[in-house]
């Protein structure tokens, strides 16, 4: 667990609820495997409906998958009434992304009224052996008032 | 046109022969509209498929069709016996992707011998009017020697 | 001129008068050359004070007239009782700082209610001949009812 | 310590004699305080003259001492006969610079043959209590047999 005090104690069934409802999330196969406060882990196995020319994960596939672990783990610190988007982030692409499966671990690094820093790094496992193969530097903002969910 | 010189007279066919070969590209539905020296243009219809939870374009959406027209708009540059990583982006989302169409629009800015940057923009389409969502600045690597399609 | 309307008619002697009271310019000898809306212009003469270790300019000191020009350039928009903030950037150097000049160019790319991103190039001139050597893009937030200038 | 190995044993001089010669390091006041493979720090104290027009440190001089510990980490794994160059970086400001003191911590984060990625946090003091103001993530390339000293 992190060091993070959620805001709202209904914190992990509010952002697996919001990843369900992502559809592209669904179109990948990316499964959500960790929401702790300030932190959340998403794994995504390998097709070749995922890859680029060299059928190796596509780098926008990587950057996808980071992107939603970095903005749900800002997410995970929200009050329950706001709702998160990424403002803006930067991406290293370290090694190819080779392998059968990735995993994007996005931890928030720094809090703040309006906006929140995270930092994410993926990882490729090729044959059991895991390695970086991206790193995120990401600015989220925190929209009040305006819950995630749709009306019910 | 732009004003750069391809080195390889054959840069469009090898562009297009590329991007067919992005399973990722298929998984989504992008078509490559333009193929110029120095310029890529890429155009991906919404289908709720590729949405985050509020409905609409997810950003990793944005960013990989984003990251693909900066990519091919170096690859067009280089010989022919070459191939191209994106070493890094960095994307700001300056707008929701809401509306009915992505077009990413990828430009070289500066050639070197080993490193490229580009500055693309992505621009949402909606009820037939368009306005930019994002905009990356990318460095692209050229890899000499390593053909990007496979051997016949 | 850019086609920006400025919220406050008073915004070049504004924006002169913040440039003037950073201490920063004056240690490196850079002068603001341009104030237009959405549009600002910083020049540095070259000294060895300036340099890196090979004796052109410092990145950093080419970021730091980089970073100040996109953000000038984001506060002639603003309304006259704001303060302008550096959210992040990334920057680019695409050559060498190797001349006797720079120049900073930042504009303004998309104003939003609380972000700004602007989009700064940097030029090196060396014996009359200038060339681009760094690109910014760059996220800036406004802060409103926080008057840039002490209270006199 | 940390875990990386130096290629040239006398990594540590050559680190601290190339800082020596970076102009701007003196024209700031900034002081190289640890040479370990793949980290290195850098302080540097407040005064009027490395100020914004808040009276903070300016965001340009963070990013010009967290771009010197960031390239000096990876300058410390390079083999003697090459020099490094900060291809890109971007940096987070993610609270002011308002103190007496601020402290750059430059780590290596991926090394390769061509490319360096490094990430870097800089903090501020104040009154006795440090804080994170900025984070880095950089791309350094090494440039091989061309030595990072003159000749003497």
């Amino acid at each position: 667990m992190t060091e993070f005090q959620p805001l709202d104690p209904g914190y992990e069934a509010r952002t697996r609820d919001s990843f369900a409802r992502q559809g592209i999330m669904q179109t990948l196969g990316a499964e959500l495997t960790r929401v702790e406060p300030g932190l959340v882990e998403i794994v995504l196995p390998f097709r070749p409906g995922l890859a680029q020319q060299h059928g190796f994960f596509h780098a926008g596939v990587t950057a996808t998958i980071g992107d939603s672990a970095g903005g749900y783990a800002a997410f995970t610190l929200f009050p329950a009434e706001a709702t998160v988007l990424t403002v803006e982030y930067k991406i290293n692409l370290m090694a190819p992304g080779d392998g059968q499966r990735l995993r994007a671990l996005g931890r928030v690094f720094k809090t703040g009224r309006t906006l929140t820093i995270c930092d994410v790094e993926v990882f490729v496992e090729k044959d059991g052996r895991e390695r970086p193969c991206a790193k995120l530097l990401q600015t989220l903002m925190r929209l009040d008032g305006r819950p995630d969910a749709p009306a019910g």
